[in-house]
């Protein structure tokens, strides 16, 4: 039984948070910038050290491959990515990437036979954080294999098109192309040439810390929908227009997300998360009454007939009356629950078993590349524990050790997987 | 009894919504701006034509005023403004100038003996869209008069350096550089040229409408306190993080909103107005539960120990868990109720029951540039009633008629008030 190393991984952690330092625990790195380019030259020279082969596609997803013993397997692949939030942590994207890495460094030191290629792989933008939309280049790359309403959002000219949301002006592509990382559409991933794939991460939330888990044997990511829901009012003067008359958007919004948060918590799915975390309102003004209030609603839940259920709620706030203000709910769009491959999910169990691990089965309530990977090939992930949840922030920690151990779960996971 | 003309009013009206005129019924005419100037000329021209004496300050607050019969008697004037709000209506603010000019027009038409020089004047920024804050210039000439917390607001330095809400850099000193109305301090309003202010203004509320009401004989500004109400929670990944343990900044917000309202709707006055008009979110993604909502405060009554009550409630809020959030209450300002001068105030009633108009007591919920002057000058406002109560926004409208009876019940005050 092997294990990945304690000294290496904790060397890569100190590492990969120096290139998009911000110089209070955590990172921003965006895609392509000069700190994401800093993480790859890094990633390129640790993989060339132990013989890794480096492939670059035309998305600039990156791949470094140890060859195998059969010349006609196929790859296994273990993915993430390297690009983080504004003011993210350490260990989001990059822990899957490092955690590959560790992997075939410990295939390297040790010599340890297989059979398939196996190849350490960084995904291009996950985040999105500079040029939307999320897992944008998972969604270039698996476009075929997607399905028609998930598909239609990552065409590759529009993805080009993409501008920044600091200067409003530069675009995903011009990036791309003065990257030096633009490489060829021939190195894909592809499920001809690839067989399996992996992905570590951060659980992002508390359930396995609460539970006292080191590593989540996650099953699927969640099923979701993300909704609009509107009020409108009418805007009058603060100071010359009586109470009773008025017709305030933001009253009437306030109203719904009670009136939401009650009805929805006396459903009684203890694993139902819901989200009203983006708001706009209009004018806007201190002085104006606001004749225009909209929140997203963003729901998930393993079950498509729980997510129902809450989509009921939400859209019964339509035919209600919010105090002379009307209502509209608009759908932005939904994904089905992805369930990872069994078999894979049963490897990654049976190796932390073996390796004695602290473990349990756990829904990704997250959205990763990984998701439209499995659309292409058998899939799945592992997640490591987060300290007190906290993700997309600077706080975000998850200790030495339980990163080794997460890489040493993938590395036993991988080797039975070696044998099919 | 004189009365003033439908038809020359009519024309003006016309006239000035022709400039700024954004082709859907209203105007935006920012101060300072194209379509201000033209305004501006078409006044000029206007008061030019009756042998009126054009006077601009330095701060471009224009004055057109008719020498009275005694040499010795101070002025009289009659003043509103003459820029907008984006997207505005073609009444607030220009009607008081076109009222103004009407008054002037009917007493040279008519040869009406008077003592007192007449003037009409257009007050610079009164709104404050373009350039912050609203009622910039009047606070600049009032500026000794006002009381300490109000006047530091109003530096004559800091108002030349107000920015440009559009491109963010220009400044309000620049605008007023180039736009040839850049005049002479000494022609400023001042106690010492002035005897009396009058302003007439669109009611900006449905009071009169509602009570079959032409004309409000305005007795004072409301009293008011603007305060901000502040949540702080904790961000986390809306598909990761249980309900139970989330801290929802905007959730702990609409319950707050709504025990606002549940608490001080209980208090039962019915003059008193309240606006939760400007909100902050952050970080406002919809993946994210929100750490951080803010929303404004502004509470308007004319007396100062309901204002106090009312406080007493919103500061409550700081004492309150909402579910894990902190909430903290800052003041951001506040003004005490600013009387009318009791004199003016009776002229204008008995001018309104000797024309027949209908008419009634009113208190301004907004403000506007006469409560700076009344520091300075024995001033009073009329109100002419609002369609649907609606202002700052296209619909607004007052009938032509409404108009004329406005100026009328001026007219009848200033010659009441010119036999002082």
């Amino acid at each position: 039984m092997y294990k990945c190393s304690l000294e290496r991984m904790t060397d890569k952690i100190k590492t990969f948070s120096k290139y998009g330092d911000a110089g209070h625990g955590g990172i921003t790195r965006y895609s392509l910038s000069e700190a994401a380019l800093q993480a790859r030259a890094e990633f390129r020279k640790r993989m060339e050290a132990i013989g890794a082969i480096i492939e670059v596609d035309d998305v600039a997803n990156m791949y470094a491959t140890l060859p195998g013993s059969d010349p006609e397997a196929k790859r296994i692949v273990m993915a993430s990515h390297c690009d983080s939030v504004k003011n993210g942590g350490n260990y989001d994207g990059i822990l899957g990437v490092m955690s590959a890495m560790e992997v075939l460094e410990t295939v390297a030191a040790e010599k340890i036979p297989h059979k398939h290629p196996l190849t350490a792989m960084i995904w291009t933008n996950e985040e999105g954080s500079l040029y939307p939309p999320a897992m944008m280049c998972s969604g270039i790359v698996c476009y075929d294999f997607l399905p028609e309403d998930i598909r239609s959002k990552f065409k590759y000219e529009d993805m080009m098109k993409s501008v920044s949301i600091l200067d409003q002006k530069s675009t995903f592509g011009e990036a791309l192309a003065k990257s030096g990382y633009q490489g060829d559409k021939k190195y894909r991933l592809s499920p001809e040439k690839y067989q399996y794939m992996f992905e570590t991460h951060i659980e992002q939330g508390p359930i396995l810390e609460d539970a006292g888990n080191d590593i989540g044997i996650v099953d699927c990511v969640l099923g979701m929908f993300n909704y609009r829901v509107k009020f409108y009012g009418q805007t009058t003067h603060a100071g010359t227009f009586p109470m009773p008359k008025r017709k305030d958007a933001f009253l009437a919004a306030s109203k719904a997300i009670c009136y939401l948060h009650e009805k929805i918590d006396a459903l009684g799915y203890p694993e139902l998360v819901y989200t009203t975390g983006e708001v706009v309102c209009h004018p806007c003004v201190h002085t104006c009454v606001p004749d225009f209030f909209e929140f997203s609603f963003d729901a998930r839940h393993e079950d498509p007939e729980v997510l129902e259920k809450v989509l009921d709620i939400v859209k019964s706030c339509a035919d209600m009356d919010w105090g002379g203000c009307s209502c509209e709910v608009t759908k932005a769009w939904n994904r089905d629950t992805v369930y990872w491959d069994k078999k894979l999910v049963s490897y990654v169990k049976e190796a932390a078993e073996e390796l004695g691990v602290s473990h349990q089965y756990i829904h990704s309530g997250a959205g990763h590349d990984a998701q439209f990977a499995a659309y292409m090939l058998p899939t799945t992930m592992i997640f490591v524990q987060s300290k007190d949840g906290l993700s997309h922030c600077e706080p975000e920690y998850s200790s030495p050790e339980h990163c080794t151990e997460g890489a040493s779960v993938m590395l036993g996971a991988v080797l039975k997987a070696d044998r099919d």
